[in-house]
């Protein structure tokens, strides 16, 4: 009977700001937590994220490798981040490589259970729920959507 | 060094009804749950969530403050419910006055992965999976998409 | 005051091939794991599920009763599978025969919170993050969107 290897989640060289708030469950490791962050259970953040000060990082939410996010975010329950667009038809299976950047500006509020491809997004910037992010947004506003869009303005 | 502030994931402060089962890992917190009810694991219900008898509530949802859930209902697995919409360009941050309600009534379903903005919803409605509820349902049926809309019968 | 019964998530009766790494807390029961598969932590797979060699399972997955998923799958985080299409207008609250199965073939790679509804996937398929599948797909190919449609390549 074969067993298997088990790791734990749990924090692992986890450079902290001051007061920052935690609820385990929780995995993060070899990442950068701002000053007076919340991270909820639940969560997973990897390696060398780096994440500014005030920045909310709420229950469920999963924040891969290469992805930086600046101050007085919202990262809504249950958002999923990516690096690997499966650029070559299937999952780059360690070609690190192939993984692409997220860079998101501050005061980016990102609604519960959006999905954010491997983009840059400008500060002041707020991303409907469920949403699914697919391309670099390089002007403030709302967007929503699957793929998301701009919401214009109601007059 | 900093060091976080660890909060631990459980059930504080909750009134269970009649042979309710709950998986841990959960978070559940100043709630009131329904006789005969279950909750998965990898959920989080926060305080003032009101849950009716013989609801499911499966794994790793998400039920927000201000939320009220009828009777024989079916919370699916990933959906998350959401009381800030960011009405002011960001998240509400503690005032509290900006969050609004959800009130979902009996017999409602909603499928996984589902996202449920502040709406109210009548008795007798599924939610297809993946959707995102932007309004409010006032007539019984199916209603699916990003956002949602009802999905007429097929003759 | 009435107590809950509390069940924990953890691994059992699960049948694990060689060299798999898990990483817990996740809920495993009654699986079958194939060899050098990876499971990430919150994650959910439950009774009956065979899941072939080589493939991975991300963190905030959830995997329900009735699944098969092939060698060298990737099931991105917070992919959720569904066997219970509410055919009757709500959930099958333990009628299983009208559950319906999920039959995913080698080399899928599903994004990341995707929604998978019981159906039949062939091998060598991309399904894009955030996706609906709602459909059988029988052509290789990537699919994407709410529903899930396939996206034809650009020239």
């Amino acid at each position: 009977m074969n067993q298997p290897e088990i790791y734990q989640a749990g924090l692992r060289e986890v450079e902290f700001g001051a007061r920052v708030k935690i609820v385990e469950p929780c995995n993060l490791y070899g990442c950068k937590i701002g000053d007076d962050c919340f991270v909820g259970p639940f969560t997973e953040i990897q390696k060398d994220v780096r994440i500014g000060a005030r920045t909310r990082v709420q229950s469920h939410a999963f924040i891969c490798e290469l992805s930086t996010i600046g101050d007085d975010c919202f990262v809504g329950h249950g958002v999923m981040f990516i690096n690997d667009t499966f650029s070559t038809g299937g999952p780059a299976r360690g070609r690190k490589e192939l993984w692409r950047e997220t860079v998101i500006g501050n005061r980016v509020s990102i609604g519960s259970n959006a999905t954010i491809m491997p983009v840059n997004i400008v500060d002041d910037v707020v991303i409907g729920a469920g949403s699914v992010v697919t391309k670099d947004i390089t002007t403030p506003g709302t967007y929503a959507g699957n793929p998301a869009r701009r919401l214009l303005a109601r007059g």
